[in-house]
C-alpha cells in the first residue's frame, strides 16, 4: 500500500440549492442555528458557531434544490497543485474558479455522477463582529443559543448511480480512505463512507435508484453532544419541520442521528459522533452485508423507506414518497 | 512556513509506573474500566474499549510512580525512518528497542527534559476474544459498561522545567503543531499544547517548579459525552478514589474535565471534548495570558493549587500536598 | 369536585413471573442493574439502587409469566383503613394477607380484569449491607455503575379488556387522578395513565384485544438522565437483549423510553422523565383522539405493532408477533 | 406523629425586587429564558415553559433587591381555609389580600424572620397565546428553545437569624416535611430544606450571619437535564452573567447546581435533580454534621465564600463579597 496522502486537509463547504430561497434561509439561521456572514444577489453564506471559516454552507436560489458544488480545503498551495495535476490527469477536470466571497481561486471538477466539486487553498478566516466575540478565544464565534445551534459542518452525503465507480475516483482524485462501507448481494456498492482527515468520514455515497444523476441526499452539522441532538428534536417539532427519522444511532459509523427537511425538501441532518476518530493509519474498510443491514440501526431502527427514495431534487414522477 | 508534516500518525501508548501494582491495576481495571489484554513478570497491558491497538497503557511495576515511557505510532514505516533520521541529526536519539508485547521494533529518545520517547509503527491490533466481542462490528471491542468505561486513550500532560525548550523539540521530533499555549509575564512559557493529527492536543507540557526533571502531569482517556464525565464523579465517589477537581470546563481546548488520583498517586483525567477538531491546516496557536489564567477555568472555577505542584514522583520534600 | 385524596403513597412494588427464574434474575441483575436483597424458595426480592423499601420488584419462579400482583403503599396506617373501607364496599375485597420478607400485612383486592393487587403500610426499609453504603448518606445505596443501574421503580402498565371500567375503578379505590388518556374513535378507552402523587402516573392501563384478561405489559425503572436510557440501549445491545423499540420520546407523558424483553419475555423499560411533575392539584386529563395518536410517538416514531400485541402471559395462539 | 398534611399543593410563586428592572427583565426573559405574560405598573409576570399557572416569577421594580413574597396554593379551597385558621392561631396572620393579575384572593403572613407569604388557591391558568402553543398539548407551552429555556420553578432559599425557629413554624404553619438539615456544632441549625409534596425540596432556609432580617438567598428553576445545566453555564458565559460557582453537585439533596447573580444582584440558581423524589411517607430528616460539611459538595468542590455572605438585599456595610 503507497503511504497515505495528506493534501487534503477537511470538507470546507457545500452549496446547497433552493427554490424557496427565504424559507429555507429562515431555517438554517433561525431554527438549525448557523450565523450569517454575508450575502449576495443569489446567495447566503452561512457557518456554525465553531466553524473557522466566512462560510461552510452557500445557500443559492436556484428553481431547483439539491447541491451546487462541495468544496475541500487542501492542506497547503503546493497540495492544491498536486491534487490538481491528479485530476486533470484522470480527465475529470473543469478548471480554475476566481472563487467567492468566502474563497480564493478554486479548481473544479467533477465527480463520474456528475455532482461538482472545488478544491481550494486560500480562504476566509471568519471574523467575529463586536456581538459574536467568543469570551474563550480558542472559539471562533460565541455560543449563541440560538435554535439548534449546530457548532461546525460535519459531512454530506451524495447520490450516486454507481457507488464502486465513485470508491475509485475519490481514493484517486482525493486521497480519501474509505472506512465503511455496504456491499449488496448482487455485487453492487450500496453505499461508501470516505474521510481525508481523522473524521471517520466527511463524504458518503449511496446508491441512486432513480436513474438521475447528481443528487443529494444531506448536509449534515456536528453538535457536542447526543443531548443536543435530542433537544433538536423538540426544536424542530415546535418550528413545524418535517422529522423523518431519528434520533437513534447508526449502525454504521456510530453517528447519533436526526433527519429532517429543509422548508424546500433538501434533507438536513443534525449528529453526534461523541469519542470516535480514525486515528489508525492502516484502518481497514469496514464492510456491512445486505443480511446485517437489515438488522436495521444500532438499536434495531428499521431504516425508513424514504431514505432510500427521497433525494433533490426530486425524481420528476410522483414516486418520491417525501 | 513550510507544509504540514503527517509522519507521525497518533499517541500510542503511556507506560506508567506504580509502586502499589495490585491497587492500580484494581483502577484501572475495575474503576476507570481499562481491560486487560496481556500481563508480563513487570507490566499489565491496557486499553479503552474502542483502543484499536493491543494496549495504550502499560502499567509497570516499580519502586516509584510516574510515566516509563510514552510512544507515538507513524503513518507508514517510512515516516518512521524519516523521523529517526530527524531525530538522531537533532541528537536526542537513543537507539532502537525490540518493543513488547504490543508493537515491534521502536526508536527511543528522549525529550530536553529527561522523559524517554518511542517511536513505532508495526504494532498489534487488538483481537477481542469471543466474550469481548462488540454486537457492531466497527468498534475495536464490546461496550462492556464496567467503570467508568473510558473509550480511548486521549492525550497525556508532562513536567518540564522548560516548556519552551519543549516547543521547539516537538515541532521538530514530531512534526507537532502547537495548539494554544501559556505565555507567562516572566516571559517563560507556562503552558503548551501539541497535536500531530485533527485532535487538539495529544500531549501538554506544563512547568515543573519542583526543580526535579522527567516527571508526569496525568495521562487522560476520552468517554463520549459530558454524561460520562458526571457518571464517572460518582463511580470515583463511591469507590473512595481521591478526586482532586472538576468535573468543570478548562478555558484552554474547552475540555470537560474531571481529575483524579489512582492509589500509587499518579493523576488520571477522565475528559470529554464535544465535537471539536483542529481541521484547519493553518491553524495559529492560541495564546494565554496570566492575566486570562486568573480568571480560572472556562466557567470561573479557580484552578486547584495542588494542580500546580503534584506530579510523580513526588517531590522529596514535603512540600507536595497530595 | 371533592377534595382530593392522598391515602396511598406510591407505588410499591410489582411481582413479576418468570419461567426462565435464573436467566430472569441474571438479566435484572446484571444487565438491568437492581440489588437482590433478599431470596426465599420462590421469589428474589430485588429493587433500584435509590429505592428505599427492601424490595420493588419480586421475581418469582412460575409456569408462566405475567404479573402475581400490584402492590402500593398508603400514607398512614390510618389511610390504610379508609382504603380497605372502600374497596370492600365496593366489592372487589379478597382479604388481608401476612405479607413477605419486604412488608407486613396487606390487604389483597382485584381490580375488574382480575389483576391482582396490595394495599400495605407496614414496610422494611432497605439497610444497605457495609459493602453498598453510598458515600452520600442521602442515598438508599451506593451507585454501584452495575448494568443499567436505574435508580427506582417509576411505574407499571397492565392490560385490561374495558379500560373505562378500570378508569373508574382506580379513581374509587386508590383515589388515583386521571392525567392522560386515549379516546378511541370508537367511544372506547385505548389507554388510561394514573397517579396517587406527583408523579405524572405510577400506573397505566392499555386495551388488550387478545380476549384474556389479567395480562402484563411492562414494567419501568427511571434513571437520571436520557443519556443514561441511551446508555442502558448499548448495554441491552452488548448483552444481546432484545430491543422492541426506542429510545425515543413518548407523545403521552414526555416519557423518554427504551422497551425490552426480559428472557422469559415480559416487557421491561428504562424510562427518563425530565422535571415533569403534576403539581396543579386540579389537574385536568389530557386526551388524546385517534388522529393525533396516528401521528406517532413526539418525534414522529411509529408505534411499533407488537406494542398492541405483545403481553405476557402471551397469547396461546401464534398471534404473538413477540 | 400525625397523619401527613396535604392541604398545601406546591410553591406558587416567587416576588423578586429589583432596582434594575430593565436589566433584570432583559436577564430572566433573554437569558434564563422566562417567558412573560403580563405586565403590570410595577411588576412584570414571568414563567417557565411548563409551568402551569400565569405567573411563577413576579419581577417588581424596587429602590432595593430580594424577595418582595413567596406564594404557595392549596390542594383545594377547603384546605386554604383550614390553612389559615393555623397561622392566624399561630399569631403570624396578616389578612387577605385581592391578589393580582395572576390569582385570586390570598391570605398573607409573615414567618419569624420577617418574610412575606402567600397562600391561595384561586389561580389564572397560563393559556398560550397560538405562537406559543406547545406540538404536544400536554405541555403548557412549547419548548421555545431561548436562552436557558428553565421549564419550572423548583424552589427558593431564604435566609434567617434562627434556622430553628423556622424549622417548627413551617411544619406547622403549611404542614411542611423536614427532608434534610444542617446540625452545627454549636447546637444552631445551619440550615433546613422543607417540601410540601414529592419533591425533595420546594423552600430551603440557611442561617444569615449578617444580623439583617427577611433577606433572600436564591430562586431556583428546574431543566430537564444535567446537560442542560450545562449548556446553561455557556449561556451565562457568553452573555457577561456573573457565575458564582457551579456546576457541580450538592451534597445535600444530590441537586446538580448552578449560581449566578442576575444584574440587580439576586442569586438566580439552575438546577436538575434527576429522577429523585421523597415519595416515603415516613421519610426520616437526613441530618448532616458540621464535619461532614466540611468534605464540600458531593465531588469536593469547596463551598464558595459568597454562598455564605451574598444575599440580598446586600448588608449595608462594604463587608459584602459580591
Amino acid at each position: 500500500m503507497a503511504e497515505p496522502c495528506f493534501d487534503v486537509a477537511h470538507l470546507g463547504h457545500v452549496e446547497v440549492l433552493t427554490d424557496k430561497f427565504d424559507e429555507s434561509l429562515d431555517f438554517f439561521v433561525n431554527v438549525y442555528g448557523l450565523t450569517e456572514s454575508g450575502r449576495d444577489d443569489t446567495s447566503a453564506y452561512l457557518r456554525g458557531w465553531d466553524d473557522y471559516e466566512f462560510h461552510t454552507l452557500k445557500l443559492t436560489r436556484s428553481d431547483t434544490t439539491g447541491v451546487g458544488h462541495v468544496a475541500y480545503r487542501t492542506t497547503s498551495p503546493e497540495a492544491l497543485e498536486r491534487r490538481v495535476a491528479v485530476i486533470e490527469e484522470m480527465g475529470w477536470g473543469i478548471g480554475w474558479v476566481d472563487g467567492d466571497r468566502g474563497h480564493g481561486s478554486a479548481y473544479r471538477f467533477t465527480d463520474p455522477d456528475g455532482h461538482i466539486f472545488e478544491l481550494y487553498y486560500d480562504t476566509k478566516v471568519y471574523e467575529a463582529p463586536p456581538e459574536e466575540r467568543p469570551a474563550l478565544k480558542n472559539l471562533a464565534q460565541r455560543y449563541h443559543g440560538r435554535g439548534v445551534c449546530v457548532r461546525r459542518l460535519d459531512h454530506l452525503n451524495l447520490l450516486a448511480r454507481d457507488v464502486s465507480v465513485i470508491r475509485d475516483f475519490m481514493c484517486e482524485a482525493l486521497g480519501s480512505r474509505v472506512t465503511e462501507q455496504i456491499q449488496l448481494d448482487n455485487g453492487r456498492l450500496g453505499g461508501c463512507w470516505f474521510t481525508v482527515n481523522n473524521k471517520s468520514y466527511d463524504i458518503a455515497y449511496t446508491e441512486d435508484h432513480s436513474g438521475m444523476s447528481g443528487r443529494f441526499h444531506h448536509v449534515t452539522y456536528a453538535v457536542d453532544s447526543r443531548e443536543d441532538v435530542l433537544r433538536a428534536a423538540d426544536i424542530f417539532l415546535e418550528n413545524g419541520v418535517f422529522i423523518e427519522t431519528g434520533p437513534h444511532k447508526h449502525a454504521i459509523q456510530g453517528t447519533f442521528f436526526l433527519y429532517v427537511y429543509e422548508p424546500a425538501g433538501n434533507r438536513v441532518e443534525v449528529a453526534n459522533a461523541g469519542a470516535r476518530l480514525i486515528l489508525q493509519p492502516d484502518w481497514q474498510p469496514v464492510t456491512w452485508t445486505e443480511a446485517e443491514r437489515r438488522k436495521g440501526q444500532a438499536w434495531g431502527l428499521k431504516t425508513i423507506e424514504s431514505f432510500h427514495t427521497h433525494g433533490t431534487p426530486p425524481v420528476e414522477t410522483s414516486t418520491d414518497k417525501s
